[in-house]
């Protein structure tokens, strides 16, 4: 993997990825989550339409369904979906802490059950570095101990250390390989400081081709966030990719590049389209309402989506009113061309130089709320 | 409205149907199930995209939700939809019958209850069919009498009754108005070549520009079918399109199209295919079986839709195994490509005037499950 940056504005960055498999991705990237090697209601026709440069799977929901072995056989991850654009499997820790019930950590991994099946499960950092080199992605995460939000300061300081020790054992694996994968370490900290400081100069201090800030958008609020990322930017190496897993919101992309990040993932875009919550350049439009029963206009008048070029507001909310899946998928293709979109614009304004004005203009307009009629 | 047979087989015919709006429809024609102004799973894009000539959609439904006034106002159906394929509309005399409960005929018409919210409605013929004008589909149907299979000699007598009094009462409402769309009259009649017979002569005296025969593949399996098609062979006017509703299998289609039929649509193929099944030159796949599992073949390595010429069966199992709806568009698409193929063949074996061994070629094929691995 080669990463260089091609511009920087403040502490803004755009940059290029280069990926095995002449794979490039233009740097900041916004990826959407297809957890278990699908996004939910596309295609990867869809994807390629949409220029989708990179999406995140996750090796815990692969690992049960429908296991590693098979994806194995079929040639890796991309060769199972054929799907030619980048991939990152998440390690699958955040999935154990949050989706499982009796999980138990040692030193040694952690033990969990299934959400599926209510079946017992070990993972430690070695199994699933292994279970990842298996899976294929371009970009593999280490194991990471996760924290709920707000969690008790010893708690955080010992996910912080676990995180630290299976970081280690994770990269000692991967290089016993030879593997072109790309193996990127989770800094954890919670929303403290100092914890923050200490995860990240650790993990540092190994030689992870790149860096993710774990651990937050779990309800701590921008604020905090973006405070964290402020603590983290001077202690990151400046010339590595940084990723920023489960962000964000559209307002969030503006600040999350602002403090350094070049990727970002989240569910969030696709989740809501699902639910009728739509993206434009004023605000969320939430097309299942009565207000929008005949109203003739494209969901976001300004969009050349495939939603938006060809129906209507009222015919978006006959379809989801009466559960046809259609609409969950036109939602999301309208959502991500959103999501991507921004993410190319935030990048321009990065490579001429104005990215503070093109931010503040953003949010000014978003705000608003003003959707057009 | 106007139809040309263009060739000729046997009692298979070949022509071509035009439509206001300068829409030329190719018959033998199979048309998708779009119940809601929608086909399930697909957006107006890929119907263009699968060459699709026309949907049927239903009064009844449309009626319930998003309700006519809408569709009126936001130009009708084709407009709503933004859908300039060919549209028919049924009237909804199936799903009140079928769908319905304590359903209430009368000679004047039919009290029914909503399946959605319990609320009462009423459909007299005329009121059915101003309905189906404010819907402003390319061909519109009488509100008929539908009974079950089997019903008694009296109850099919006493529909095939009410149909015919109740499509000159259509035909008369018709009439009063300007419209450019055309009304097809629905022979009922059950399984009784006689009670057939009746009916068709009926509706038949009257200046329909063509007809339908309804009531068919509710149970009464392909013998008495096929027979029914025969009795109405020589009684139908040899110039005019002949719908078949509701049919059917890849089968059904063939001795359809062998006793003039000319048109047909069923929610078989799409409905199936959101369970998995596929329909292949071979007979039908269910890939959500463990024999699928590790299988990299494509679902028909015949095939040249979207699901065949990018994904293995393993990768859609896994699809279907984990809930994701890209599966169900995915199967859809292949499934109407294979169903609309198979209706353009028909039609170029009648236009060769092969359609015979065509046929019996196929059946063999078809029946011989031996899916290709």
């Amino acid at each position: 993997m080669h990463f260089q940056i091609t511009h920087t504005d403040g502490n803004a960055r755009a940059g290029r990825l280069s990926l095995p498999g002449s794979r490039v991705v233009q740097t900041p990237v916004f990826m959407p989550v297809g957890t278990q090697a699908a996004v939910k209601t596309l295609s990867e026709a869809d994807l390629r339409f949409l220029e989708v440069q990179m999406i995140l799977t996750n090796a815990y929901h692969l690992y049960l369904r429908p296991g590693s072995e098979i994806i194995k056989e079929k040639g890796g991850l991309h060769a199972f979906m054929n799907w030619q654009g980048g991939i990152i499997t998440d390690s699958g820790g955040y999935q154990i802490f949050s989706m499982s019930d009796l999980t138990k950590i040692t030193a040694d991994g952690v033990t969990f059950t299934s959400h599926l099946d209510g079946s017992r499960h070990v993972f430690t950092p070695e199994s699933n570095l292994r279970l990842q080199h298996q899976l294929g992605a371009d970009i593999i995460m280490t194991l990471d101990v996760c924290v709920k939000y707000p969690s008790p300061a010893e708690e955080v300081r010992r996910a912080v250390e676990l995180t630290s020790a299976w970081s280690r054992r994770c990269l000692s694996e991967h290089e016993k390989g030879n593997s072109a994968q790309s193996l990127f370490a989770i800094v954890q900290g919670g929303v403290s400081p100092e914890a923050r400081r200490i995860s990240a100069q650790e993990l540092c201090a190994l030689p992870f081709p790149g860096y993710a800030i774990g651990g937050l958008s779990v309800g701590e609020g921008p604020i905090l966030m973006n405070h964290m990322l402020d603590v983290l930017h001077p202690l990151l190496p400046e010339g590595k990719p940084r990723y920023l897993m489960g962000v964000g919101t559209p307002l969030d992309l503006w600040e999350a590049v602002a403090r350094g990040v070049d990727m970002m993932d989240c569910a969030m875009p696709t989740r809501i389209a699902r639910n009728g919550t739509l993206y434009t350049s004023r605000g969320r439009l939430v097309v299942k309402n009565a207000a929008y029963a005949r109203d003739g206009a494209a969901p976001d008048p300004e969009c050349a989506c495939p939603l938006c070029t060809r129906h209507s507001r009222a015919y978006l909310r006959h379809l989801f009113h009466t559960h046809e899946i259609s609409a969950l998928r036109l939602s999301t293709l309208h959502n991500l061309t959103f999501m991507i979109n921004l993410t190319k614009f935030i990048g321009t304004s990065i490579q001429n130089g104005v990215f503070a004005e093109a931010r503040e203009e953003f949010i000014k307009k978003y705000r608003s709320g003003d959707i057009p009629e």
